[in-house]
């Protein structure tokens, strides 16, 4: 063990080099978001890539270790200690999104960014498990990996999605509250989706009333999750801040992450939708503004280290025979969140422009698609073929939405013929 | 690997809550410090006590697994993604104890920390020694149990005295860098101890020159690691602050501080050395000013993990057979420290009370103890009875430091006659 452990040394180390020269280059000169260079710099120093040659002294750096994962075929070709960190990099990573969100505006917002997920959810899913069948690597629209091509396809990323209106200092205007309430019901919905397709892996078959009986359970238990945590929030907070040895706040707060997580999976959802929630009902709180700093140097300790993991997981040589299956299903991801988000948009008072800038804002699907298309991968649902897929997918959507958007908004054009919600919800 | 990730994460939601629970408890209704109450959390929810308990629908939480470790008999009895995080909690740790060391003082104070170092690793050394053979566990001095039991007793925990010191704020008093700087010492000799009685459990014979090479290569890489990252440090800061995609300067750093601890560990050392000799090398840069908040933060969600892991490792039911004998090395553990530490330290310059806190200091054997006696256990030098009376040791000398240490440091007296190295030494 002690051996395995100084290997994981030098790779924490190696990891957090490059995800932080490759963001560095992405953001300077390539203008484009520094996760992308996470990525990036995952997928080169990988077991498929780089990681597999020897270093002296040490042997691969990053060996493709498959007793690592079970012995299991199509699984995570990592230590089961790197994939534990990156997993906690995860639940940092939704816990502060979740924090950062503001709850009021949030149920402010809900009906028409309802509208906006639903359309960006079944469009998308309806065009993802089509296309799985019709190029062959499906054999029915009920196949589990069509449909879980389809539930990838419904992913939004919150984090890109919110860093790229935040530097635009958009994030409360109508597009972008709307954009990110119905971001965060994509990710329940396209999770829930997950989740079932998921239980489908192992029977292989729908059955009407365990969909409904997982259903039941999944939305039942987030529900009361983020009720509970809601109600209990304030009292949380004080509790919490209460505490006088250093670092409680911050310790105590993520055991609070830690343990939704735990529940959530426990109960079949992802965790990290257990961290998302209990976030999200924290926001608001003094404890949240308390958090803001020391979470952000927790998140830029582990956070990278999630990224350039979920690079890692990209084998470049399965990408070759998909090429062109995946830029298909690039394009039919393009049209589902514009047309699939952006025609419900209209619908409930935004113009073309306002609605344009909402379907490019659902666009990206970041870190939500990866950590799906992970579970897919280490549960043998997909193999390298679908999982190389779905990442080139996530990597083209996620690259071109922030430009796009930033062109979107620089006209000052209102993108609302009227004030969407306000007149159609009393919350 | 997803229910061991599951679990993973009820885990960490324990052990978080736990330890500021008890930690807060310690520090405000005991007045002792927080690091105990963690390490006393630790042994009440291990995987010798309440761990083992079954929780409904989970199973024990933290179950004895002997395979985890690789088979063998007496090592870490948590898993590798448990074990994992309380390393990197342990590196954090040193990583921060060597930035917020004051370098030039370290230096200055390098003559008495030598002295301090050397008495207090001859007197244990010998005490434990002669006492395994007086007591009939050993035939003679020169028995690998004899000379095991002496290597395990010249141990000292940098990690909580550190800890203990960082508390009561006295981490830069000339005291607090004598006491580092001997630990650091301490363990170099130490681990170079215990690399020489355990190749000779393999061989019965010691070879002098094997001891020469051995030596040669622990202590040389210790001095250039630390020598080189001296001479780089203004360099590597600026480097690291010229970034300008966020959380850069923390996630360099900690790479830094990994790479460090990875190199001390394939030559030999421990890697919390490593990690201590580049923190050092790195205070009093720019860069160490800009990490202090959010290294600390970072440190508030790792550290604590290390020290409740630490407390887990004991197994209270070992002791029983040797109770008599183990109290006997305790004793002689208290004296080795406090004698042989102390009457140096008396020696360049500090009064009884300076010399009494050091050697009250060099007293908590800790994390350093129980790994050396893990690996004796392992190895088959010693038994089950030594295996417990080091460990008892081990508990008591961690235990009764901290409160005894905090006690005579409440007397705001100076503990050094003059400033004991200024005349001695020109660093």
């Amino acid at each position: 063990m002690e051996e395995a452990i100084t290997r994981l040394v030098f790779q924490l180390a190696a990891i957090l080099v490059v995800a932080k020269l490759a963001g560095e280059g992405f953001e300077r000169f390539l203008k484009m978001p520094a996760v992308l260079g996470e990525l990036a710099a995952g997928i080169l120093i990988g077991p498929f890539a780089l990681g597999a040659v020897d270093v002296p002294a040490l042997g691969p750096l990053f060996e493709h270790l498959p007793e690592a994962i079970g012995g299991e075929e199509a699984a995570v070709p990592v230590s089961e200690g790197l994939w534990a960190l990156a997993q906690v990099g995860s639940i940092v990573l939704l816990f502060m999104a979740g924090l950062e969100t503001d709850l009021r505006q949030f149920l402010r917002y809900a009906k028409p960014a309802s509208l906006v997920a639903l359309g960006g959810v079944i469009l998308p899913f309806g065009l993802g498990a089509g296309l799985t069948v019709a190029f062959g690597f499906a054999d029915s629209i009920t196949d589990v990996r069509a449909l879980f091509v389809g539930a990838v396809m419904t992913a939004t990323s919150i984090g890109i999605t919110v860093r790229v209106l935040g530097d635009l200092r958009r994030l409360t205007s109508p597009e972008g509250v709307t954009i990110l309430g119905a971001a965060v019901l994509d990710d329940v919905i396209g999770i829930l989706i997950l989740t079932i397709v998921v239980g489908l892996g192992d029977t292989g078959e729908i059955v009407p009333s365990e969909v409904g009986l997982v259903a039941l359970k999944v939305f039942g238990f987030w529900l009361a999750l983020t009720g509970i945590g809601i109600l209990l929030a304030s009292r949380i907070s004080a509790l919490l801040m209460s505490f006088k040895v250093s670092g409680a706040a911050v310790a105590l707060a993520l055991a609070i992450a830690f343990l939704a997580s735990g529940l959530a999976e426990s109960f079949g959802l992802a965790m990290i939708i257990g961290a998302f929630s209990i976030g999200l009902a924290l926001s608001g709180t003094d404890l949240a503004h308390a958090l803001d700093e020391p979470l952000r140097a927790v998140y830029s300790a582990l956070v990278p280290i999630f990224f350039v993991v979920m690079g890692m997981l990209v084998d470049v040589s399965a990408l070759s025979g998909v090429v062109t299956f995946g830029l298909v299903i690039t394009v039919a991801a393009v049209i589902g969140k514009v047309a699939g988000s952006g025609l419900p948009a209209l619908g409930v008072g935004f113009n073309p422009m306002g609605a344009w800038r909402i379907g490019i804002g659902m666009l990206p699907r970041g870190e939500v698609a990866l950590i799906m298309a992970g579970i897919g991968l280490s549960k043998g649902i997909i193999g390298q073929d679908l999982y190389g897929v779905a990442i080139l997918m996530t990597i083209i959507t996620t690259a071109i939405a922030p430009p796009v958007l930033a062109l979107s908004f620089r006209s000052e054009a209102a993108g609302a013929r009227t004030e969407p919600a306000e007149n159609e919800d009393d919350g």
